[in-house]
């Protein structure tokens, strides 16, 4: 790269802020440290832009579908809100709303022309992380060296999401490297929690986090090797699906350490209901996937597997594992009371709670971690050499030169170490199903030991990770907030550090959900039955 | 390993030898090349035996469950088939008839306490590759260092077979390192193929082509990375499956090169008929096998596909793509002739035959090669120099001290392209069914560059290996025999070696048939159809 690192950050940066017309500037100089209430304050958006933005996608492609709304206001709607969600959160790695207006409008030609819509998501605006390739933009994906690399073709994702009906307006920011559960890189610097801009809205898929949090998306793409779709989730009180590898389609996405399979990233969505989670699955398999990636199952959407988990639920037969730490990190008060809060729940309900020992976590942690090292950094260290942009302080022992990777040999043998692993984890699954006689329909757990987070706090991944690890499904609860009168330290508390607690008050508090490999139309099912006990089912 | 390989390789063979009762033992002095009609000219099996050896597994089971035959007898029948199997091709590596027998008995007595069967396999006996462990045996894999390691447990598909009321009996011969596809080792030597013991019986699941091919064995149990079910299948005249990765349970087996995931190896059926791969299928799929594997998808039977596949048939509308050379290696004149045979067969029947170019398998073999070598023989290497033994001629390119392996980031490369071209080719396969407006059902292309081949002969891994690395699912269909009349030398026929045709006279000729990934049961109804046009569908 010719130019000088921060030049070509600093104009792609600009690039980024002049994509916001002048009419959708609003002044940010003396915000609240919470900025959720500023889309419905700062007159920006009209009453009717207000409602389609605090409206479910459910109802959307609804009113798309039967006419009473047009792909082109729901665009709009979504586009000013988005702006505005980058100006209080810094979200945004691209923002493009003339090209999404373009595509709305012909969208609406169509339905004018056709009488019907193009696909299941007809006009309704989904936000992708700055992963996903849309032909003509940058996939910066925060690497300084990738700017001005601009994509000739969408990835299949995108592709099949453009079919189905969906408008692209934004991508959204993500850590350098993705490998970190914050956000944040050299190009746009930190995205911020708008529930409180000293807090983090996780990562790596943060920027979706921060943005479908305040609205400026509905639907959000993220993607998840140790926790990136689930922890901003979880930090902005949504919800968020981490199928298992092989449902939903990662083709021709950009990523780092490109072509590692030990631990396959996946890619899901992240929304403000069950419902949402579900109309995004359902929009894709829809497209068939699998013909277009070859990593993709031939596994279209299994409506009888749905079907017989609402049965169950209506009969109040859920058997449910649960547990509150996995033996290596204890986490923070806000979190057990959530897990209580959860168990308790869903048993006054009359189903069946198990407590479920997490079987050898610490060992699934460590294995993860030495798969995320097995290159000792080489590729993330090579992208950034390209530029000579830093790596960011939170990858720092990943990116370690002087360390030597993994060699065929150790990496074969980790890869027989995880799938002996994971077949004794079924087996233990097994094992507490013989002896309740019944399935164990999935289990709870925490997916980080905190609530949402002060920014450069995050250090423990094994929550998230070790599920990575099995490749199973997980669904990401939000239950409650953190409250510095209900959440006192407890007797046997051991604090990860020593920060502050009263930091914390009013930080999202979430679960995950988590089933077998494979099984998302089960897991979103319960995980939508728990969010409705809990009175969180949907979120305005 | 304290005593002489040769010693513990003598030692081992002499085991299986003893293992096969006196009254069991053949003349074997002057028997012809072919010796296909030994098991009814050499007195041993009484008419019922011969009738039961004789008949498929669908009838078998049948009978087994309707009561009219014992299990008993019908292992007795293929126990004594077996060993007259392995005296004339030397198949077996392992053989416990007293184990199966005890078996047989305990299922016998089941039957007679409930009146009902264990399951689907009720009392059949199934002859495993010795790759799949039984509790109490060994697996040796073809390797003396591995002598004398008696199984604490049985492999995931093992119990699963078991569970479905399956008997073991025989665990059938492969070539050290499973790398080839002929079958040789330095304990047991060669396996010969019984329609001529000139020829090879193919590999790596050479034991089961043999023994299944005489009706030493009715379904057996194979595994394929490169062939290894396909081609002992072609081989001795049967059909194969080999099904996508993740729908049969590969968990708890031996394996040389364990870990490596860049491309599976798959486990899967070699039988007589598609309606016995089918019965082994659907019975395996019957026990769940994804809650005991981690790798298996929770994929059940679908009949819906075999039955629209079917009716497509009857209709008259199959697809079917074709081509008869990858642009590698030109097929000798019989192979070329099955192609041919099978294409002018369908057409007549009123299916569509396109004409389908091979993408890029030049690319594909190397790219797969290279994957194989990737540890440069260091795996096999080791396990051989545990014992001393040496390598068999065949893989001595592949143990190569002197070469260096991939290192992680050639590997993840090497991932990447393999990714990359999997979705090249399912793209023009989308293609070509846009051009004709309907799905195209499957290709048809041939499954060796000849019919079955003189021992150390086999070179060209390619039309096998390049499915593999697509992950396709492929059946082998028999199809006729080499003939010295019909399949002279043609004009423009470039000869792989200078071997003299004449000496393939009554050979095996298969072609396989390719469906995308994971269409195991449309694939497997295809290839019945096409078995049943030729007049192949049941081969006693």
């Amino acid at each position: 790269m010719a130019k000088d690192w921060k030049q070509a950050a600093a104009a792609k940066q600009q690039r980024i802020n002049d994509s916001i017309p002048e009419e959708w500037r609003i002044d940010t100089s003396s915000l609240d440290a919470n900025v959720m209430n500023v889309p419905s304050t700062c007159g920006l958006l009209s009453k009717s832009e207000l409602d389609i933005t605090n409206s479910s996608a459910t109802e959307l492609v609804v009113k798309l579908a039967d006419g009473s709304l047009k792909a082109v206001d729901v665009t709009t709607a979504f586009c000013k809100r988005a702006a505005i969600s980058h100006q209080v959160t810094n979200c945004a790695l691209e923002f493009f709303p003339e090209m999404a207006m373009q595509q709305a409008k012909e969208l609406d030609e169509f339905y004018e022309k056709h009488g019907r819509t193009v696909g299941p998501l007809h006009g309704l605006p989904v936000s992708l992380k700055d992963q996903l390739r849309v032909k003509g933009l940058e996939t910066t994906m925060g690497y300084v060296s990738w700017i001005d690399k601009y994509d000739t073709g969408d990835s299949v994702l995108t592709a099949l999401l453009r079919k189905a009906g969906a408008v692209f307006y934004i991508k959204t920011s993500v850590p350098q490297s993705l490998m970190v559960c914050e956000t944040v890189n050299n190009i746009t610097g930190r995205s911020v929690n708008p529930r409180n801009k000293n807090w983090s809205p996780g990562g790596s898929s943060g920027g979706e986090g921060a943005n479908v949090g305040i609205r400026g998306g509905i639907i959000g793409v993220g993607t998840d090797i140790g926790g990136s779709i689930r922890v901003p989730s979880a930090f902005n009180f949504l919800y968020g699906l981490r199928p298992s590898h092989g449902r939903m389609p990662y083709g021709k996405m950009a990523n780092s350490m490109e072509g590692q399979e030990t631990v396959h990233s996946v890619v899901g969505p992240i929304a403000h209901s069950v419902p949402d989670l579900r109309l995004f699955v359902t929009s894709v398999l829809e497209q068939e996937p699998w013909k277009h990636d070859s990593k993709v199952i031939p596994m279209p959407w299994r409506q009888p597997e749905h079907d017989a988990t609402v049965q169950k639920i209506k009969s109040g037969k859920l058997a449910l594992g649960f547990f509150n730490n996995d033996g290596v990190v204890m986490p923070h008060p806000p979190i057990l009371r959530g897990v209580d809060k959860v168990v308790s729940t869903l048993r006054e309900d009359g189903h069946t709670l198990i407590d479920w020992k997490p079987y050898k976590h610490d060992y699934a942690v460590d294995l993860i971690q030495g798969i995320y090292a097995s290159d000792a950094g080489k590729d993330i260290h090579t992208v950034l050499s390209a530029s000579g942009e830093p790596a960011i302080p939170n990858i720092n022992d990943l990116v370690d030169p002087t360390r030597s990777g993994a060699d065929i040999t150790t990496l074969w043998d980790v890869q027989l170490q995880k799938w002996n692993f994971q077949m004794e984890y079924i087996e233990k699954w097994n094992q507490m199903e013989e002896k309740l006689g019944k399935e164990m329909d999935a289990f709870i757990m925490p997916i980080t030991p905190t609530a949402a987070i002060r920014h450069n706090q995050f250090r423990y991944y094994g929550y998230a990770s070790a599920i990575n690890l099995l490749d199973f499904t997980s669904v990401v609860i939000p239950v409650t907030f953190a409250d510095k009168e209900l959440d006192k330290k407890i007797d046997n508390f051991k604090p990860m550090n020593d920060m502050d607690k009263q930091a914390y008050h009013g930080a999202p508090i979430a679960v995950q959900i988590v089933g077998r490999r494979l099984t998302e139309e089960k897991t979103m099912a319960i995980a939508e039955e728990v969010g409705r006990l809990l009175g969180n089912a949907i979120t305005p």
